[in-house]
Order: C-alpha cells, then sequence, then structure tokens
C-alpha cells in the first residue's frame, strides 16, 4: 500500500520538521542566486530542520524542558562571548590605529623643526606603508574584506549569505586592514568595519565552537541553523556598533533599525545584553589605559566627542538654521551617495577587473594623494595669531608638543600662533572632529579654511570609497557634516549676536545631518549621537535635523548602505513592495517559471537530471493517494537533495516508499550534514560522483521535506504576498489553486488558550494552570511518541 | 451565464480590495468577542477596504502620484497634531498638579507653624477633595480613565478595541482625574495616564477631525481605517511617554518594545517625528514658565531627576551589590506583581460591583490613609542635627519654607534640625525621588527612615492600585525602587569606604530594577531612564541591573502590564506562541468549529439567520465555476453584512450575480458606511429592521468580500500559524485542504524587479529605469480601467 507508507513517510518528515524549539518559529531566511557575482557561484542560506532519528526524539522528549533550559543559557554564553570578542577587537584595534598614528605624527613634527620636506616625505612614506599594508592583506588574503562590510551584513540578515564575507581570513583581514587604512591617514573610518568585524566574531564562535572549544557537540548543532546565525550576527553587529561608538542603545537600535529584516523581542534583549557587555569590556580597558601603559592610546582614543560641557540652551531663533543644516544634509548625503554609486561602478567595471595589481596601486595612489593634501594645503595657509583664552580653560594655544588638541602650530613663523587648517586637516580624524565639535573655541577656524577642508575632504571621501580597503564612512562622513555645521554656525554667531551659542553645537548637527542625508538612518543615528558627544540636551535638535536631511536625501535617492548593497547585486527586499506589485496577482510573479516535480520516491538519475537542468532551489515534491489523487506533500530543498546524493546512504533498490517502523530507522545522517558551512558555496553537483548502479537506485524523499511550506491562492495581491514573505523571512512559497472547500477559520479566540474558561479565574490560579498544561504537555508529548500526530490525511477511506 | 456574473464580480471586488495604498500592505488588525466584559457585548475592530465606484477610481488611478503625495503629508501632519496636542495637556496636567500640591503642602507648612492638628486636618481635607474629584469623574463620566491605560493601549494595538478606550469622555475623564489623584496624593503617578491620554488625542484627532476640522473629507477617510488610526494611536503612545518624561527617544522605543505587535520602519519614522515635536513644545512651556508665570510649576516642575552632577565613575567591586540591586528588584517586582493582581481581582469581584458609591468611599478612604500615614509617621520620628554642607552648594539645610529640596524640617524642636522621613514622605514625589537620587546628601536618611518608606510605601501602592481613579505605576515603582537602592548604596558607602560612590546613584539603579523587575521591559526603560536622570555615564550599569531583574522577575511571573491586561479580558497575543501549540496542526484549532459558508448571492432571510445563529465574524464565501466545482471565492465580514443589511439598497430582487458593467455601477455606499468608529458596539443585529419584503431579496456579495484571505494548509503547525497571524496582524485564516498542484513558486528573485537585466547597468541609471517604469505604471494602470486584470480563473473554457 503506497498511501500507507505515504502517509507514515509524512509523519516522519512532520516529527522532523517539528523537533526542534525553533523550528517551526519561521521559515529560514532566503537564498537566492548571486550569480551575477564571482565566476558564477551560487550562494546560498541554508534551513536547519533536519532527518533525526526516533531514539533521539524520544530522549529529547523526555527532557525537554531541561534542554531548552540549557539551549537558552548556552544561547545567552554565546551573547557574552560575542560581547566579550567584539570589545576586545575594538579595542586593539583602537589601541594599534592610536599609536601608528600617534607615532607618525609626533615623529613628523619631530623632524619638521628641522626640515619641512624630510617631515613630508617621512609623513609620506609612512601613510603609504601602512596603507600598502592594508591593501596588501585585503587583495592578497581576504578579498571580502574590503569597504564597510554594512551592506554584506545588511543582506545576510535579510536572507543572502554573500560568499566569503563571514570567514574568519575576512575577520583577520577586517582587524589588521582597516589599522592600515585608517592609521594611514585616508579619508576613511574605522566603525564600519568594526561592525562586520563584530559580525564576523559572532558567525565564527557560532560555527567554530564544534572544533576548538570542545563544548557538548549537540548545543553546537543548534547554532549550525541559520537562523542562530543569523540571531548570532544580530547581536555580533549591535556590538560591532556599540564598540566603535561607545554606544551600547545605538548598537541596540542600528541592529533593530539598520540592519535586521526580521526582530523577535526575545531576540532584543539578548542584543541588549551584548551591548551591554562591549560596553563593560570597553570601559574596562580604556580605565586600563588610562594609566598610559598603551602608549598614545587613552589620551586621544576611541570615538567620544564629548560636547557635555557646551551651549546649555537653545532659542527658536536658531531652529531655522539648524533647518538649514538639515537641507544641506539632505543635499551633500544624497550628492554624496549618487558620487559614490558612479565611481564604485566605475571602479568595478573597469578599474579591478584588472587584478590585484591595480587594486594596490589605485589605494597607494590615493594615499600619496592624500598625504600630500593633509601635509601641503595647511602650508599654503598663513597662520592667525592665538586668542586670549581663560585662564582656567584647559585649551592651550599653540597646543603642546606630542600632545591633543585644538591651535596647533605648523609652519607658522611665531610660536604664539597656530594654523587653523592644519588643526583639523593635519591631525588625525577623531581629534580633527573634536576640534570641530569642541565649545568655546569663538573663530577658532576662518571660513576659508573650513570651505577648503570641506571641498578637499568630501572629494578624497568620495575618491577613497571603494578603494581594495576596509573603509567606513562614519567618520568622514562625521567630519564632513562637521565641517559646514561649523560653518553655519560661525554665521549664526555673527548674526545673533549671542554669546550662549557655540559653533561646536552647529558642527554637532551638520555631522547628523549628513549621515542622516547618506545613510538615511533616524532612530538608531539619534541615539549614537547621542552617546557619543555624551549630550542629551541636543536630543530633539538631533532628532529635526535627522528627519529634515533623511526627507531631502529621499528625495534623491536611496540611502548609502542600500545603493552599494544593489551595486554589489545583494538583492535587498526593500520594506515595502513596489508600487506595481498592488496590481499584480501571484500567479502572473511566477509565470515564466516551470514548475519541476519531485515524486515522492525519486529515482537517482532523475533527481540528476532535473538538478542539472533547472536552477531552482526548491521543489515541491507530490504523491499520490489511494484514490490516485495528485497531493502536495511539502517542498524538497536542492541543498538536502545533493546531501541526499552525496551520501548515498539513503539510497534503496525499492520504488516503494521505506516503512518506518518505530524505532527502527537507523541514524543515517547526522545533522550537521545537512547545514552549510557560513559564507561558503556549499555543496555543488560537480562535487558529487555518481556510479552507475547509483543512478539506478531511488530515494524516498519524505522524512527530508518540509511538509507545510506556506501557500497563497494564485490570485492573491503581489504585494500581499510580499509581506508575507518579507515578513516571515520565507525563501519559497508556493502558489496553490483557489481551495474548493475551508476546512476551518482560525481567529485570534483559536490562537488564545483560556478561551472557554472564564478568564478571571485562570489568571488569577494561573500558576496552578501552568503546573496543570504542564502535565498536559508531558502526557500529549507522551502520547504522540506513540501515536504520531497526522491522522490519515492522505488516505481517504 | 452564473460564472461570467461571478467573474466580473470578483472583478470588481479584486479592484476594491487593491484601491488604496493601504489595502494590500496587511490585513487589519483582528477584533475578538470581549463577551465575558460588560453585559455581553462585542467589542471589535474593523476593515478598510470597502466598495468604491468606478469614476472615483479612474480619477483616482489618473493622480495616483498626487494623491500619494497628499496623503502622506496629511499623515505627517496628523503626527504633528498629535505631538503638539500630547505636549499640550502633559504642560496642562504638569501644571495643575504641581501648582495643587505646591499650594496644599505651602498651605500646610503654614498652618503648623501654629497647630499640627490643625495642619494635618487641612492636608487630609485638601488630598481628600482632590481625590474625590477624581473618582467622582471617573465614575460618573468616564469609567474608561481608571486605571493606567496601557494594558487597554497595547490591547488596542495588539488588536483588540476595548469599548470606550479611546472616547473624548476617557480623555477628558484621564486629564482631570489625574490631576486630582496625582494633586490628592495618592500613591500613583501621572505618567502611565498620560500614554492613555496621548492615544486618546491621537485616535480621536483621527476620527474627529471630520466634523471639527473641514479639512477634505476624501484625506479623512483613510484615517477611518483600523490600520491608519493604530498608526496614529501608535503616534500618541510614544507622545505620551515622550511628554511624561521628558524622553522622546525612550518613547518611541516603549512604542516599539513594549505596545506595538506589529512595526513598520516607516511608522517608525513617524512616531521619532511626533516624539521630537512633544519634546520642543514641553520645553517651550518649561521655558516659558520659568520665568515664574505658571505658580508653583517650573520651579519643582516636570519628571526629570538630573543626576549629571553625581558620581562620575564606578569600580568592579561595585558590580556585586549593583547586582544584588538588580535581584532584589526582581523579586519585589514579582511580588509587586502578584499582589496587585490578587488585589484587583478581589476589587474587580467584590467591590467594584456593587456600584460606584463603593468605588468613591474606596477611594476616600485609601486617600484619608494614604495622608494620615504621610503626616503622621514623620511625626513620629525624631529629627537629626543638619550635616555640615560645603558652602557653595546649592542644598541647604533645612530647606527653606516654600522651596523644593532635601532637609525638610518638619516637628523638629531646633531650627538647624531636619526630619528624614518627612524629606521623602510629607513631599510630592517628584520632589521625594530627587531627593533620593541627589548626590552629596551622604547619610542624609537613616536606613531605618528608609525601610519604614518602603514597607509603608509598597503597601500604599499596592493597596491603591486598581482603584477607580487614573493611575499610573511608574512614580511609584520608581519610588519604592530608588528607597531600597538608597538602602543598598548606604551599604556599600559604609562598606567599601570610598567617597567616589554616591547614595543617588544606587538610588537610581534600585528604581530601574523594580521597574525592570515588575513592568519587564529593557531597551526603552533603559532609555527613559537615562533620559530622565540626563546621565548617559550610568547606562551600562542600567542595562546590566535591568537584566537582572528582568531575568529574575520573569522566573515568577509575567510582566505588570500583561497580567493586567489578562485579568480585564483582554486577549493579547503573545510573541512567542505556546509550547503545546508546536504539536498541533492548524486543523486541530478550529475543529470545533462548523464553517459557515455563504453562497455569492445570498437570500436576505437567510443572511439574517446565519447572522443570528453564529458568532462568527467572517465567512467563507463560496461560489460554483461552469462546470460545477465550488470554488472558494472570498472573506465576508459580519460588520459588512450588518452594513449591508441595514442599508438595504444593495439587495436585489434576482438570485443572479448584479451585471457589471463600466462605468454602470452607481455608488450606492459611501466608504465610511464600513467604518466602525473606534471604542463602540458598532451595529449589532438589534438595530436592524427588515420587513417580509427585505427577506425574500437577494444580495450579491462579491463587491464586499476579501477575494484573497491568507491560506494555510490544514496539517500545518499552529506555531507556524501563530506566527503567519501575529507577524501579519490577521484576523481571519482560512484552513484550507492540500492542494493537488502548485501553479508556481515565489522566490526571491520573483520579488525583486530588476532580476533579468544586468544590475550594474541598472542600477547605475536607476533614475532612468525609475521613469521608465513610471512610464509603464501609468500605461498599465490605464489598461487596468479599461480591462480588468483577473483573467477567466474560474471559467473554465
Amino acid at each position: 500500500m503506497p498511501s500507507n507508507h505515504f502517509q507514515n513517510g509524512i509523519e516522519k518528515a512532520k516529527h522532523v520538521w517539528s523537533r526542534l524549539p525553533s523550528s517551526e518559529e519561521a521559515e529560514e531566511q532566503d537564498g537566492v542566486e548571486l550569480s551575477r557575482k564571482r565566476n558564477g557561484t551560487n550562494v546560498e542560506s541554508l534551513d536547519y530542520e533536519v532527518i533525526e532519528n526516533y531514539a533521539y526524539r524520544k530522549q529529547q522528549a523526555q527532557r525537554g524542558r531541561l534542554y531548552i533550559g540549557c539551549y537558552v543559557a548556552v544561547k545567552w554564553f554565546f551573547a557574552l562571548l560575542i560581547g566579550i570578542g567584539t570589545g576586545l577587537a575594538a579595542v586593539f584595534i583602537n589601541l594599534a590605529v592610536e599609536n601608528f598614528a600617534g607615532w607618525k605624527f609626533a615623529a613628523t613634527f619631530s623632524i619638521i623643526q628641522s626640515s619641512y620636506l624630510a617631515g613630508f616625505i617621512v609623513y609620506i612614506l609612512i601613510n603609504l606603508a601602512l596603507v600598502f599594508s592594508s591593501v596588501y592583506i585585503v587583495t592578497q588574503f581576504a578579498p571580502a574584506a574590503a569597504g564597510s562590510g554594512i551592506p554584506e551584513i545588511k543582506g545576510y540578515l535579510n536572507g543572502i549569505d554573500t560568499h566569503g564575507v563571514l570567514l574568519f581570513r575576512t575577520l583577520i583581514g577586517k582587524i589588521f586592514g582597516s589599522i592600515g587604512s585608517v592609521g594611514g591617514g585616508l579619508a576613511l573610518g574605522k566603525e564600519g568595519p568594526l561592525v562586520h568585524t563584530g559580525a564576523c566574531i559572532a558567525s565564527l564562535l557560532g560555527q567554530g565552537g564544534s572544533t576548538k572549544y570542545h563544548l557538548n557537540s549537540r548545543w553546537l548543532h543548534m547554532f549550525k541553523s541559520d537562523r542562530h546565525r543569523r540571531d548570532l550576527v544580530t547581536c555580533g553587529c549591535a556590538a560591532g556598533v556599540a564598540a566603535a561608538f561607545r554606544a551600547p542603545v545605538g548598537g541596540v537600535l542600528f541592529a533593530l533599525e539598520e540592519v535586521t529584516s526580521w526582530w523577535r523581542s526575545q531576540l532584543m534583549w539578548r542584543v541588549f545584553f551584548t551591548s551591554a557587555v562591549v560596553a563593560v569590556v570597553v570601559r574596562t580597558a580604556m580605565g586600563w589605559c588610562k594609566s598610559g601603559k598603551c602608549g598614545h592610546f587613552g589620551s586621544g582614543g576611541f570615538i567620544i566627542w564629548d560636547i557635555s560641557g557646551g551651549q546649555n540652551d537653545y532659542s527658536f531663533e536658531e531652529l531655522l538654521p539648524m533647518a538649514v543644516i538639515g537641507v544641506i544634509g539632505g543635499l551633500l548625503g544624497a550628492l554624496f551617495n549618487q558620487l559614490t554609486l558612479y565611481i564604485t561602478y566605475w571602479r568595478r567595471k573597469y578599474l579591478h577587473k584588472k587584478g590585484n595589481r591595480v587594486k594596490i596601486i589605485e589605494a597607494c595612489l590615493i594615499s600619496l594623494i592624500t598625504s600630500t593634501i593633509s601635509f601641503g594645503l595647511p602650508l599654503l595657509r598663513k597662520c592667525s595669531p592665538c586668542p586670549k583664552l581663560e585662564t582656567n580653560s584647559s585649551i592651550e594655544c599653540p597646543r603642546p608638543p606630542g600632545m591633543y588638541g585644538n591651535y596647533v602650530n605648523f609652519y607658522c613663523k611665531r610660536d604664539s600662533e597656530y594654523n587653523d587648517l592644519a588643526t583639523i586637516f593635519f591631525n588625525t580624524q577623531d581629534d580633527a572632529i573634536r576640534n570641530l565639535f569642541s565649545a568655546r573655541t569663538f573663530h577658532e577656524y576662518s571660513a576659508q579654511s573650513l570651505l577648503t577642508f570641506l571641498v578637499m575632504f568630501y572629494t578624497l571621501a568620495v575618491v577613497t570609497f571603494g578603494t581594495a580597503v576596509p573603509a567606513g564612512q562614519f567618520v568622514p562622513e562625521i567630519m564632513i557634516g562637521s565641517t559646514y555645521g561649523r560653518l553655519v554656525g560661525m554665521f549664526v554667531v555673527n548674526f545673533y549676536k549671542k554669546l550662549n551659542i557655540e559653533e561646536g553645537t552647529y558642527a554637532l548637527l551638520g555631522a547628523a545631518s549628513f549621515l542622516g542625508g547618506s545613510m538615511r538612518m533616524t532612530v538608531s543615528l539619534c541615539v549614537i549621537m547621542v552617546e557619543i558627544t555624551n549630550n542629551l540636551k541636543f536630543l530633539p535638535l538631533i532628532m529635526l535635523v535627522l528627519l529634515i536631511s533623511k526627507a531631502v536625501g529621499d528625495a534623491f535617492n536611496e540611502g548609502l548602505y542600500e545603493m552599494q548593497a544593489r551595486l554589489r547585486g545583494i538583492p535587498l527586499l526593500e520594506s515595502k513592495p513596489k508600487y506595481h506589485m498592488r496590481k499584480m496577482k501571484a500567479k502572473e510573479a511566477c509565470r515564466n517559471q516551470k514548475v519541476v516535480y519531485f515524486p515522492r520516491v525519486v529515482k537517482v538519475a532523475d533527481a540528476v537530471s532535473i538538478l542539472r537542468n533547472s536552477k531552482h532551489n526548491g521543489f515541491p515534491v507530490v504523491d499520490q493517494t489511494k484514490s490516485g489523487e495528485a497531493l502536495v506533500i511539502g517542498l524538497i530543498l536542492r541543498s538536502y537533495l545533493l546531501v541526499l546524493l552525496q551520501s548515498k546512504v539513503d539510497f534503496q533498490h525499492s520504488h516503494l516508499p521505506c516503512a518506518l517502523r518505530s524505532g527502527s530507522i537507523p541514524i543515517r545522517h547526522n545533522i550537521t550534514e545537512f547545514a552549510k558551512p557560513v559564507s561558503s558555496k556549499g555543496i555543488s553537483m560537480d562535487d558529487i560522483f555518481l556510479g552507475p548502479d547509483d543512478l539506478e537506485m531511488y530515494i524516498d524523499l519524505a522524512p527530508f521535506l518540509n511538509p507545510s511550506p506556506y501557500i497563497v491562492p494564485e490570485d492573491m495581491s503581489l504585494a500581499k504576498v510580499y509581506y508575507l514573505f518579507r515578513q516571515l523571512g520565507l525563501r519559497h512559497i508556493f502558489v496553490v489553486p483557489r481551495a474548493s472547500h475551508v476546512v476551518g477559520l482560525i481567529t485570534r479566540k483559536d490562537l488564545l488558550v483560556e478561551e472557554n474558561e472564564d478568564p478571571s479565574t485562570v489568571e488569577l490560579w494561573s500558576t496552578i494552570i501552568r503546573a496543570r498544561q504542564h502535565d498536559k504537555r508531558v502526557n500529549r508529548r507522551r502520547s504522540e511518541v506513540e501515536n504520531p500526530l497526522l491522522d490519515g490525511l492522505l488516505v481517504q477511506e
């Protein structure tokens, strides 16, 4: 009786798919063929749910609660590890960058006391060496480490696993590459790479623990699933932001607003915890470095531009110039996005195709130009005399040598003079921003210097974008924004003649506006800005500026990360469906696609031929009921088929479904066999070698299929399908014909337990009810083990 | 030909359902029968999508882009109005409360100079009068205004419209009631009610604009839909928090984490804007009051306990006592939840059933007890001599009369003494918290006083919870938490003998821990705590304490709002399905439910009989194809049927489907007819009177049904259904049999536009592509108007 076999198979599949706490929460993220990318490899994510034997299931059913408890504990332990790892990585990068940069500037300043030319050459050479090391590591060792990595991480969390993004070599390349590129003075930051670093650490911890840490392998099975990896990567992402900006809440919100397309409140809590751990780790390291054990790091180090001592209040008249800053930010941000898109496109199309040597030369050339401009331009600028500073002010003019601060004495005739252009240009970016944000330094910069810097740095940032080095955009964008912000601030100070207006405040707002205009984030950016400046007073102003700049920017193009993701061929699903989808039906979306079915028991030769001749990643499986009617019994994934074909253990001679007798199923597959290692290519058809005998065998697919994929009726609006797809993070939806009848309707009531009972008594004695439910559950679970759930749906007797 | 008619009807329905920008985004929220509640009325939310005539649709298709632009502008305008409205309401409430309380204490203090007994009587009487006014307003005028309102708002945004929650009278009752109850010195706060106030303002603006503000009625149609109301209420909710705590980011996060079950990034931005507007409004009002124009308000007023001048650093040794605070917070918070649950249950079951008089007496009694304790207990306490304060400190001892501050001289023999219990007890709660949080006031409070206060206030807070007055829990919980926090802080100061530890810091952490242990929020609470204390330094510590207290609390019971919502019979869908759902199938969830079908053309008498005899809110509609096969053509809502039956305009004599000829459909229904006013009962069968002639008529349901509700196969795991239901905010899901074949598979690729084109060129010239798409869209839209979309799905020729 095939139908009976069939039923058993379905049962088996159902059990397998409903085994773990995660199994029904939602389907796994989607992977899509990125065949346009590098040499046509398909990169795809993988579902977790896999066959498992009865014994294991029974065992698990008996100790379900303990199992889940341990499982949760392990998840939290991993969150802790991610936090510590990312925090340490951030400290290491900062330590290295600060020391390289500090040493570089100290050496240059000591040499220019005797000769500016020699200083210039030394400065250029150090930068060149650092940038070369960075680009060399990236091109030779970790090509996926180039750029900020945020579009790729965003893609991963949206469901696309780009090859190589989360590998160990990428992590190493990212850490050492960003030390070189940031230390080498290029117009880029280390914050974006830190987010990528956090994600890499999270992903590696999730999958690498198995071999390195000798943890119980059953726990680690859990983290082989895409969903858990995605959760870990989300934690890593938040940890990266928290470490980069010392902004734990900002990190949580960044992960929430910017990178994930799917979110649960339980995950939020874990992300929150990871961020808190990072904050503690970073703070501890900085406290340890305060005593001077870390060289240059600690005196200037880490990204925090405290303006808590700045402007205390603001008046209504200031809202207008602030709105102007918002508009400028929107315009310049949109222009930045567009220019970087063009230049990256051009680079990818013409330059980077020519090989690594061109990439290296390009990066070195840009380093030379950057060094020349940052050293040369201040030389052309006349020095200004030092202003009279308050006696108890901590600011000195000129800045003492070897220190960080305002009023840099560079190529000045007298000692009591300073070079305003050098103060921002011939400096590390962190210090330049600190100087731009600084309060009580009226008219430190001339409008001419700021304009020069704005134009030159904007150009440099655009040109540097897309070179083969790890490169974040946060810091350069803050630089640009704070420059024009300070310009507006100078105008406001002159115009309103009020002494309680600080130019630094406007610089902060300018930075926020440019970030808003380019990256188009709102809440997370706002919180990050507040956390890095340690000033809550300007929160409403930052909100206002961000809203305006995002609105202005949105009128022109998409956000920086979205545009870059599209350029890299990462097909992100936007939060809203396209307008025309409202007029389309589900059937229309898949009209060109011929549906390739699998029978329940498939001949190996047929399976191979189907897999070779189609590119689909999921296939519907059909079988027939006793009465001969065809029924769709589930979805089989290409990757599972490949594993089955490769391992061959499930091959059978009979074309009949394998009988399922309780406890008699041998453990043929380890669960990990079906899990694709993250960021790798997985098995392809070319890896599989089948003899002629093998081709004549059969496979029963029932235990390996997903018995209930989500379905939509064929004439449902595509927009509605889109929401379903995106909200649940699906990778396949079956489009089915309209049903002939309805089995039932599910409403809210059906999904609530206490529907038939008096709510007040139930809730009051909820603990008792819970205990009872627990008993029931145990009973039910036991009975299931004996009598599997599926009542003869397909056996129409 | 019925089938042809049928097809036309489907087309019509399809057009109607896909008309507006909102129509396919997701289905509307669910309403459930709250028949256990007040006199058995069913309270339910309503879908928006309704029939509309051809002319209107054509017109709209031609100016789609402009329409959407205006539509978006109106949404933002409403967000602005909500922000302004909520901000002003908050200012008004604070102004009133501060002035009442200030006047009360001033009067009492001046009288006790001569007689403590007279002062006591005056104090009691003023409190009694205020509380009486509050409870009288609430019981006589706005019963829904009692309590904090947050569980109800949470329910509304989760999909349940409790009767009366968002009415104008509730708003009024909430505002004036909370002035009375908070001004009257009860152990409750005004923050929860403010959230409710914001939600009421938002809901009223959304629906009341039509008659009051003479705006173009077409715009207001949009805000008749549940989805838009829900968005507005979400904005109002965030605005309420932002206004209550002056915490705009906290407001956004509160709305995100705590109240909504469904979230979109577009909405986030609008909520963000509303919060920013509130912040500006509140700040402006406070600036205006600074000059003393607002009486007592402004000197102490508004909830902000600045501790930015406090402890600067923390060491590792302190983490242990902080963790202890977290544990205490979790335990006391869980106990608080459990005790309030018991007491509320008891109240609802025995006390409040006896009528309003009992409620009034109860509230007055509690006011008497509270006044007696807060006046009487400090009398029993011996005064302490003033400590030696630093000369440049702003703190004075004893506090000058009529001012706010520490060191209250109350019933002391000498002028240079203060009563530490009176400082926290005989004071407004805001000031008491400020005193508890205050830095540089070591050993101001004796452990004995703090313990006495903790026990008494905890008891008072539990007893007061659930009286028939507007009552928030934030402030009392902060009071309780900061008391034991300060106790721990005193211990730590003594134990570690370090001078850089401030007791106020521990009070802050205690407050966070108690809130976390009771309300179980994480990120939003953390941000709110940071924003109200204006201190970012303790962010990681607050995170740590919150995590611990939430974890401890979760081990015992649910959060305060969830428990209260369950007690009130509001069936919230939790974020995770129950464990046993994993083992259940969709079919099992609806097994007791007999499916009641409607034919496409239904006889009025039949419809009436079905509606009378079943309680379902949605019915599948079936029709037959030419070949006689039954097909499910959609879902009709009970509320739509009721509207159709009441209006009678769609009745027809023929039992055949009405013919649909282009342009020939008369405008029979105004869109607003189908929209249920918020928080009201809607039409019931008893409101409909049909004559014998009417009962013999027919209705063609095709134009009014939802042609493609979401479907699930009958053997899908119920947990999976749960996620679908919750993530998309559905109210009905059809459970259908397994399909016999698959029409197609939809994958990520199908949902992306540029799939067939070279991505690099496409993205670079995206603007051109967009322009082209726009043309296409216009063309498509035009062609649709002539040739409706549905190709003869049901006509099997």
